[in-house]
């Protein structure tokens, strides 16, 4: 096996440092957040870093680095409490990931990336039309990590919106029956095939699949 | 598309809830945490909460649920400080998955699932040995997040040790190179196959895989 100590992950190129401890951790959604500013100026960006934080009451955690392209979605939901989270899905994992660049100020990423915003009753934040699987949050608490700087954003979960095909009957929903895709690292996108779900896990028992 | 609304969501079943917000978020890593007490005592549990938080310095999250059998895991963090993290990879998934069992606390999940511990020349912790991605992590940061009593361990990177196949020339780390293999919910595991690696995304750009 190959050994990366701390001196020599110090010691590395700065974009090979990046990618490496970014795949660490491996697997991870791509998902959108959906943001408008009181203004009504509609933002789009993709976020990985993205986890379940509890679930009664339903809540979901996002990360967000505050120097980076991610600060208009950051300022939307200070702004006006609420974002949208969308699954990305394998015919429009390019658009999603082009919602990373570094648009202007002004410039919608649904308009620049050809992703179509879509409003529902009574919610503010705009959802991608194409995700099959669209979560409605409210902010919840944002707590800012002392170690780094890293912002910690909380949504208590309100709506969630989901094709029929992926929810089961005992409430697990399914992301490959949606095409939705896995990120790695920054830049890396993949397609999840299942492979089981194992029952509840007991000491006097062997594991048993559930297919 | 099936909608659910937060009152929905609060009067369902209790399984039928906890599977759906599990779920919510989408691929995530099966992470096996290995630690040891002072006395001698080796634990191994699975972890699907581990994320990445910053790459200088290196450092990993990992949230912990403080009611759960995940509880010897945190005990040993605290004690001396440090853990191991393991990808699993597609032979071991079904150990990997028994090893969320509720075992006594005089009894090693290593024993008990067959899969073997590793230890490092200078390394307290025990690494699983079948894992193709293996961590070593010094306890960094262990915040309590006010909203549910989740707790949020930060692990400062230590060591990497990484199968030769598993990593490119940039530093990236493709998982599917090593058969890692991405949890869904409580329960499901999944076979991710590269799609592709897009270029760094540009305004001015249209999307340009880089295979």
């Amino acid at each position: 096996m190959i050994h990366f100590n701390i001196s020599d992950i110090l010691d590395a190129d700065k974009f090979f440092r990046r990618n490496l401890i970014n795949s660490l951790a491996g697997y991870k959604p791509a998902m959108l957040i959906g943001t408008k500013s009181n203004q009504g100026q509609e933002n789009l960006a993709i976020f990985s870093q993205v986890f379940h934080i509890g679930a009664t009451p339903p809540l979901l955690g996002v990360l967000f680095r505050p120097d980076s392209v991610e600060r208009h979605t950051l300022q939307n939901i200070r702004e006006n409490k609420h974002f949208t989270l969308n699954q990305t899905a394998l015919d429009f994992t390019d658009k999603a990931h082009q919602t990373s660049a570094r648009y202007a100020t002004d410039q919608s990423e649904f308009e620049a990336t050809g992703l179509t915003p879509e409003y529902k009753s009574g919610l503010f934040s705009p959802f991608v039309k194409e995700s099959p699987l669209q979560i409605y949050c409210e902010l919840a608490e944002e707590i800012a990590l002392p170690i780094n700087g890293t912002i910690l954003v909380i949504g208590a979960i309100k709506d969630i919106f989901i094709t029929e095909e992926m929810l089961t009957n005992d409430g697990f929903i399914d992301p490959s029956r949606g095409k939705v895709v896995a990120a790695v690292g920054l830049d890396a996108y993949y397609k999840p095939e299942l492979i089981t779900r194992y029952a509840y896990a007991k000491p006097d028992k062997k594991p048993e699949t559930m297919n």
